[in-house]
């Protein structure tokens, strides 16, 4: 392939992902594949798992190249139900990697996870389109601003959890196709995750064993653990429950205060945060039941 | 000072670990220090931890080396005792480097930590006396045997749990100074680890979130952990609560099936459990209410 | 899939592995897998690595069940061989998950790595069927025995290297499928390696920055490093510099001795040689120029 | 102690430290300590370490509490050096933690680090004073800023070098403490680090095996490097060689393209040059010969 193909696929251009999910049977790689090669697409690569090696569930992503793609986008995709996944009774979707996804990040007073993911975004690194921050406190503004996204202060407390979470539905419903909570400190209704109509994605701190509850940090520091940690997570009704996407740890010991903890596991839940958010935003991430397949 | 003096104190000849532990206040390691260089010793090495930076509990290991060691030792002791200890409130321990510790392995079926203890200390990377190893199964006895350590097959199950311990306890007490539990799968009783009289280290697996009773790996591979982990600990009457000595993971994914993390976690299981017990052995571990702190 | 079928693929039972090399176009996951569909294979896994994006080289490692394999495979080998490899200027390699490699560890006196290889093996983790241990000093023949493994002690000096090289050919030549150096200490010459007929697969230490010739601890300790490391890989003539399969370093710092990082080293050493052999053994590694895509 | 003394010492108010070397003998540690408690001082930490057990280099990092510290530390300066210091033939220094290290960053066009540095000193993680910020380049004006620290541009090629670094010594001579170089891409002449009047960290990337000089991530991709990493050490007439601060890793495999090797390469490469500013600035870092002790 010729050196200004090679470019716009780096450029993200005419390159497709198919992700798709459906019971296991023989041929569905030869299904999926025979119908891209007859539909002019190159595989780029292609992931597959199955959850059991027989008769469990069958998880695919494929990036391809069709010269054209956007285009010919949504005929290939209604094909692709009616030829393929109709009959093997699939789930799919189709995405394009051209068209980067719109990302909400709601913070409170704490900046690391923020920062990181604006930084990144800035760099090139994490490819997603950050529409607005929404924050319960103003005190980030001035850091999020230089950053060229809009920040939106909404205060949000338990006393007036109804109305705030109207006003951040109204922001954003049919704006957003991600919201990240970036330490953002306050409980989500179940109906706020019902309603907000796309997923979301959680960062929190955990230990071994576990600390819940207030001031995680001295406790788990009184009780001398060797390791503090964050796991990142789609966000369902069970608060802090959800498929686990990415978890990480840093070793500790006696040496370190509370407020070594406090900021050796913030390096820890930013870096296990953007992580999260850059394989969501690649689609990378399959959920299946209470946990997480990356491909 | 000369090369086989320099050969002595890596053979451990001559060379005393002083352990001490008492409530924070100037002038304690100036006595400590000043005691140590009038009685003829030089100080090796110099670790000390306050819990707090002031008012709190004082800890310190110090190795040093004085010629004559053993038959100064209890002299030594008496005078620290009187001339330090007592005026400042101290607990205190002095070892003798030369002198290891004796060790009883106890075991089930699962050989992986209790072979990993004898390679080691087969090795010499490991100072202590193994002098016996007590399984509740037979099946371990060929692969004890060549390392040269008694084999003692003592049946223990939950019905005849108190004559299993009064055997145990025959065997044990008075001839160890620590008890390793290499996935030794039966419960010890409260009054078992009272009358000992020595410390147990113990080995669980650990996880992100934890996962107690049954088949933890199975339960952690639904629930997508990305991390798996073991915690050897101390053993006290709360079951695998005790102050934690070390803690490890290594990452795990969806590709892993439940047997890979059975065998992650055996790797993760025997390095954990070494460490803990080569620090104990070397007298680096001090324990502080619940934790421990290693110095 | 029922419950018999489901244990034989656990066994490897009628499992086959598919390795494939070729220039990379569009149409070869098609290809493949309707060959395979169409042979009445189902796909339990399928990994595949492009050099690059487009124009580079495609790998592709297909893991299939098929009944009645043993008796189908040369069959299935010529048939694929003509309907698909021809057609696409494919290297493939069709193994059997069934049968075991066939492994000659050669050792010298330390022990480590070949002791982790012989008790992962024992254990069910590592499945290969090691033939013979070959060494040049008769030290680790006790423990090598109680493992049920041939020890065969062949001299080897630089002084008499031609002659201890054709002895170690006459043992190895048609019997086995990896050799293993695990601390071997001589130097192979590009003849044997040449003549052996089979991959070899080799472990050193590896610093940053490197240390290369004698006393490599004790050099990175002068210069304090804070991390020492283990590299294996596939021999080739250039010593020390072929195909790199796994590398794993641990963190080290002042207060280690020069017998710490010997210690820690040999431990890195174990657990990065072990993990190689596994891939190879599960035909993971596809080499690729000087370097290796492990699927 | 009562609390309004606690938090004094958090805020480091009062808090001395006292770094010394010389030749190891006894009645170092008693000698120390009972001139600090004979002074009126308290001992918050102290670590200690020889570079041999017996006849090497003894070091030693003290932490201690004297009301009026400020006031005192001239004649405390001179009495420890008449009547410790001059006894054992010792270097030391003392500083005062309330009295933040002033730092002048040097940059190119790349942010990672810098951004990185000043984030965490804004956060109050990375207790020093940056006092001007130099960049061969106008990039990065626009991102430093917001920090309020002055950003200077001095141009620098090989061709200016002379009149770039002259300009360079007018800025920095005197006014910092500490040089940081944070992807400073220019080769400083050994004229400058010699005038410079203040130690230098520099930080580049490591690999095993080493790949020096241009695209150095496209090599090791080449190579199928399995780890990518980094090294922060203090700046010598060696370029890159000088004694090593802190390294560290990160696992890479076929997957990762040259931008992901890049961009986890820029993540160690922070992390590393965080960790030895911070611990450069707490006065944790010891040289000796060509390596640094971290106590």
């Amino acid at each position: 392939m010729n050196e200004p193909v090679q470019h716009d696929i780096q450029m993200g251009k005419d390159v497709g992902r198919l992700l798709l999910r459906c019971a296991d049977r023989p041929g569905l790689v030869a299904a999926v594949s025979t119908f891209l090669a007859e539909a002019g697409a190159n595989i780029i690569s292609l992931d597959q798992h199955s959850t059991q090696q027989t008769g469990g569930t069958f998880m695919q992503r494929t990036i391809f190249h069709l010269p054209g793609l956007t285009a010919a986008r949504d005929a290939l995709e209604r094909d692709f139900g009616e030829r393929v996944a109709d009959v093997f009774g699939m789930d799919f979707r189709l995405t394009e990697a051209a068209k980067p996804k719109r990302v909400a990040i709601m913070a409170s007073k704490e900046d690391h996870c923020l920062i990181d993911l604006l930084w990144r975004n800035r760099r090139g690194e994490l490819d997603m389109s950050v529409v607005m921050v929404i924050a319960n406190h103003p005190d980030l503004a001035d850091q999020v601003r230089p950053f060229g996204v809009p920040f939106i202060h909404v205060p949000a407390r338990k006393d007036i959890r109804e109305s705030a979470e109207q006003r951040q539905l109204d922001l954003l419903r049919g704006n957003v196709d991600l919201v990240v909570l970036a330490r953002y400190m306050q409980i989500l209704t179940p109906s706020f995750i019902d309603q907000v109509g796309c997923p979301l994605i959680n960062i929190h701190h955990s230990f071994l064993p576990a600390f819940i509850g207030a001031s995680p940090y001295r406790r788990a520091r009184e009780r001398g653990v060797k390791l503090v940690g964050a796991t990142a997570h789609y966000v369902t009704d069970d608060l802090d429950e959800g498929p686990i996407i990415e978890q990480d740890v840093v070793r500790v010991d006696h040496r370190h205060s509370v407020d070594d903890l406090v900021r050796l596991g913030a390096d820890v839940e930013r870096a296990v945060l953007s992580r999260a958010v850059l394989w969501h935003c690649e689609d990378r991430v399959i959920r299946f039941g209470n946990q997480t397949i990356r491909l």
